[in-house]
């Protein structure tokens, strides 16, 4: 653990190049010709020295993670307790290994910080890293293991072959972990730490989306009231108010003004038939699809009334609740590239219809700037690190049914910037590759202008052995992965792993097969599976122990990574942004569900005109789809042919700028059940300890 | 601004002591006989020279403000341009002249850091400084300038009486900020900056209230329907669940067995009543008193009914949800003075009745470690600054209504161990004295054992006015505050001033009037406002300058406060709390509010009985009023006699542990406006201000 300090004479600034991935080597730029200057060089002189020392101290215990010979029995051992048994490297030692400067951060806590976007500025010369997305087969009910084996790699990746690499994972939900799920931080020896800064508040980004989610709400409500109980003169005189005896229009303001066609700037020079159609928003109350959210699984505001306080004046209504992450603004976050690019999606959402058909915005509800303040922070990613000391980036989150599920355009970027040329990110999409990849694809893509190398599959003997043929159970314990049988297994791996590497070749991706094994997977199950992987396409199949083994458990598949990425590939969208609307629907269904055709409601059918007639159609789709099936059956698994795709109704988000159909009944409100996770979790108040948080 | 820097040799630590009031000096152990100590000793030099001028620079820019003659004139300059024109000294230097250790700072960015309350321990043996109280005669709808007052004595304190002070004030509701009334970091010269973080999502602390008062809602809901539809056998088996064949409860579990006055162990020894006891809540769902909370105004959610889909299976009521700050979490965060006080706490709370009458309770529900969890880091305090770059803790902020309007009991702990014995902690209670002033004695000193030196009691000419007899208009325009009216201004003094000094004295605590000058305010006005104060028994009255001047403005106020802590106090509660219930409410109508006598409805009896029954009837009382009269009846002004209080219900907060009898109506839940403030609230995506946020 020796550091490299070269000190270089001239220039005033301290330029440390990442040292995550080489500890301790520094580039030193001192100005010694002025006292500052050689002030500033002692220190920094000292700085080294110790930092060094505390550092090669850090360094034992991560590289101590690498020999697990003696833990890797100790499975009663908990993830949680795995997590309290390492100590995080200093958030802000972890920023300057990986080469951000100190005015780049906004450190949250000890172990957390938020990294500003002027980084992107400062690195644009900077060549990508390559760019590597995980993706899975289609799971069971439990999940098959993506977010373990996205840190998995990365700790091989930058911990055993010494690459740069950086994880983008999403944040998580507290409703799945105070509800079924619990915790999303990773597992085993495959983890982001600390766990409980991970799954709990985090940076507040979730929290502000909230706020933001219900200010709209609650300014929709409030504007439909005010103008059932007020006349055009009384609204008018309280919109644009006499300040000092003037009377102006607001920034916010000019923009309805531009979008209802009048140019003028003097607010007494409107006509009445002006006036009225500037304060007058006029939204149809059946026709708002704006929801109000809580991040908790909060069943019972599924479907509510509200305005039943006499305040309200008998303007009630129904409505209902989601959860956070399933908020447009949590999409927005997910796909903004700017601050600028935030705020523009953020006041083009569309909260519903005028009574004479005319999309209402959040900008007509004047609320689009406050908006973009208290979404100000959230849009700056989150800095953490994974078990063994590498670095990861956590940011959004948005569900992955009626939104894209993947984590934030942004922070892939920063940190394709910082890993450098040779450099891995690692970024990770929701459910199957049928859904999440797909979306990843032909939305995130599209809206980032970023080219993957590599696509990882993840795969599960149990999940295999249920594409074969076997039970379908939604309880662990009657999962059958204990016992032998390698004609399932093939079965699984010849229909349903087959199809979603043949989904990846469609846009030209090179696949590596990543298969997580669980302890009680045998040898033979394993070699056969990575044997057809390997025969139906992709480039390469391997098993991966990082639960049990960290980053040690998965160099093979961190090797197999990088040598798909040094092959050329051939990306390529799988519609044309410029298709009719329900061609781009037909494609998904066919090319990557494997249906024969799709079928339009009547309600589907409208929708898709009124999209075209408010210009909406040159918009990406996002299928809201189970993810339990390739097809719309969940109990489909396999490969399912001949079925035509049923497309009940279509919705927009024009924020976030997608057409989302909707396959089936989506639940974007989950539900707690009759023991949820909270009944074990607790925190000790001496200790400060928590526990029951996995 | 020279550094007294003085270097110990032995011992391994270096001790700064609090700088933050004698800018520089600093007081150094070092250990040179070992290389790291040589190092450090270094290190520590160099930073000093490097620190004592920056040090400077900040402090240049800090004095600057004291010089207010030519910015005092420009009254264009908005509060938010004030507040950007200063530049906040990074958080981590701000602890360190306060005398924090850098462990016992967690930074949240660059101008805010949560305190760990580890720093009780370490400084137990320390005295205490002076306690002063701020509070104000009945406002007009505007408020009267409390937090200004509170800002501007601390600059005067700290700036330019050289006394250590600190000031602590509620974190503000996110719904009045972006509703009607603005931002709440004070106004002009007597700010807390940035404004732009006290006024959005600070620390998360008020996120992490609606997380975990909504998480409680969700558990009660979904409990209901799931003992609705489940067998007694089928809700033991799942909430005892058999892992690997072995039933145990959880630690929370047995609590609740603990109450039903069950001793068993073993699952499986329950008799069958005793199953059906602990698995069946059986809340009578017209008597769940807790209610969903969001930190918006959203008046269409006062009243609602949830459970209307059809996978609810029926289970519809009626409930409401109120703004966050008026969850009783809330209030716990503001009265527990530690984690484990307010983990018991959080247990304590009762969310409704069951159908036999017994209190149900959040550790019933088994939620409450899981709340304990998501508000670990809420209890910490969160440290900023003012305009001069003394020191502020931010730390809750529970309505002043149906809850007791005061800051925490941690921050004016820690805090009054910071400032030392000759230094002083200025804490605010909301509204006017009879209500914020009294909760602050009554409830807030006896829970935390804190005993106040002095009450700051805050007036203005324009409410004085009000009281007097003039107009009570509720737009600032209508103020008459612009012509001179000394018998008016002498009337309001004899009547709501005096009995609101006189309401101080009940306590045994010295007033001192702080009369919050305005620009329209005359000398006349003012001398005779400071003679009337003193002649009603204030130990001073001076005029107050802080809005246009800062800490200089302030000056005075400061010297009169000093000047009173060092008289003798003789502080008492108003009752005792053994008093029954219904002669602790009747005391503070008559002693405080100048009531003839109190009025209870049979409601009001009924849950009297109910509580005592309970053995709730030890609480202190938290009185739900209107604050803009010491009467019941906003309209009576100065200091109405002759009228009898009616008290409508009562309710019980057990968690935070006070009754609270509503008097009138209260609304929980405040509304929008046609024009919220939010319609001017915006961000410019280039430079990242914030403009509107006033």
């Amino acid at each position: 653990m020796q550091s490299d300090a070269v000190v270089l004479l001239g220039g005033g600034n301290i330029d440390i190049l990442p040292t995550c991935f080489r500890p301790g080597a520094a580039v030193i730029h001192c100005e010694p010709t002025l006292e500052s200057g050689i002030a500033e060089l002692i220190v920094i002189t000292v700085k080294i020295i110790l930092s060094s020392m505390v550092c090669c101290k850090i360094m034992e215990k991560m590289y101590s993670i690498q020999h697990f010979s003696v833990l890797k029995l100790n499975l009663y051992i908990s993830d949680i307790e795995i997590s309290r048994a390492q100590i995080p490297k200093p958030v802000n030692q972890l920023a300057e290994e990986v080469g951000l400067l100190p005015e780049e951060l906004e450190a949250y806590g000890r172990s957390k910080a938020k990294v500003c976007l002027s980084l992107l500025d400062r690195l644009h010369t900077q060549p990508d890293g390559k760019y590597v997305l995980v993706a899975g087969i289609t799971p069971t009910p439990l999940g098959e293991g993506k977010s373990t084996v996205t840190i998995g790699l990365v700790q091989a990746l930058s911990a055993h072959l010494s690459l740069n690499s950086f994880a983008c994972l999403r944040q998580p939900s507290q409703g799945p972990t105070f509800g079924v799920k619990g915790g999303a931080a990773g597992g085993g020896y495959a983890q982001v730490i600390p766990m409980e800064e991970f799954n709990l508040h985090l940076t507040g980004d979730i929290h502000a989306i909230t706020a933001a989610n219900n200010l709209v709400a609650a300014a929709i409500d409030a504007r439909m009231l005010h103008e059932a109980t007020q006349s055009d003169k009384a609204l008018f005189n309280r919109l644009v108010p006499s300040v000092n005896g003037v009377r102006k229009f607001s920034p916010i303001q000019f923009s309805r003004l531009q979008r209802l066609g009048i140019d003028k700037t003097n607010p007494a020079s409107l006509t009445p038939e002006e006036v009225t159609s500037f304060v007058r928003l006029d939204l149809d109350p059946s026709k708002i699809t704006w929801q109000r959210v809580v991040d908790t699984n909060d069943r019972f505001l599924r479907k509510i009334t509200v305005g039943q306080a006499n305040t309200e004046k008998g303007q009630i209504r129904e409505t209902g609740f989601d959860i956070a992450v399933a908020s447009e603004i949590m999409a927005i976050l997910a796909l903004a590239d700017s601050l600028e690019d935030m705020k523009n999606r953020l006041a083009r959402m569309v909260v519903g219809t005028s009574r004479s058909g005319q999309p209402v915005t959040t900008e007509d509800l004047g609320v689009s700037g406050a908006l973009t303040v208290l979404m100000k922070d959230a849009i700056k990613p989150t800095l953490m690190q994974t078990l063994e000391g590498t670095p990861v980036f956590v940011h959004a989150g948005p569900f992955a049914n009626i939104a894209h599920g993947n984590s934030s355009v942004l922070a892939d970027k920063l940190a394709l910037k910082l890993v450098g040329r040779d450099g891995f990110v690692v970024t990770e999409a929701g459910f199957g590759a049928d859904i999440g990849m797909e979306k990843f694809f032909n939305i995130k893509c599209r809206a980032s202008g970023l080219r993957p190398n590599v696509v990882v599959l993840v795969a599960t003997i149990r999940a295999l052995k249920m594409h074969g043929g076997g039970p379908n159970r939604h309880k662990p314990k009657d999962i059958p992965s204990l016992y032998l049988n390698l004609s399932l297994v093939a079965a699984g791996c010849h229909s349903n792993l087959k199809k979603q590497i043949q989904i990846a070749h469609l846009f030209g991706i090179p696949v590596v097969v990543a298969l997580n094994v669980f302890k009680t997977d045998t040898q033979a199950e394993i070699d056969l599976v990575c044997e057809i992987a390997k025969g139906c396409g992709a480039s390469d199949a391997v098993p991966c122990n990082h639960w049990a083994q960290g980053g040690r458990g998965s160099i093979k598949l961190a090797q197999a990574v990088n040598e798909a990425a040094s092959r050329p590939s051939n990306f390529q969208f799988l519609y044309n942004i410029e298709m009719p609307i329900a061609d781009k629907i037909r494609t998904i269904a066919q090319k990557v569900y494997g249906a024969d055709d799709i079928e339009l409601s009547p309600a589907a059918k409208d929708k898709i005109d009124y999209y075209n007639q408010q210009g909406y159609g040159l918009l990406p789709i996002c299928m809201a789809k189970t993810h339990l099936s390739l097809s719309h059956m969940p109990d489909k698994k396999g490969a399912p042919t001949g079925f035509v795709l049923p497309i009940r109704d279509v919705r927009a988000s024009i924020g976030a700028g997608f057409i989302y159909p909707l396959v089936g009944t989506m639940s974007t409100m989950p539900g707690l059940p009759t023991r949820p996770c909270f009944y074990d979790i607790d925190l000790d108040p001496v200790t400060g300890e928590i526990t029951g948080l996995f």
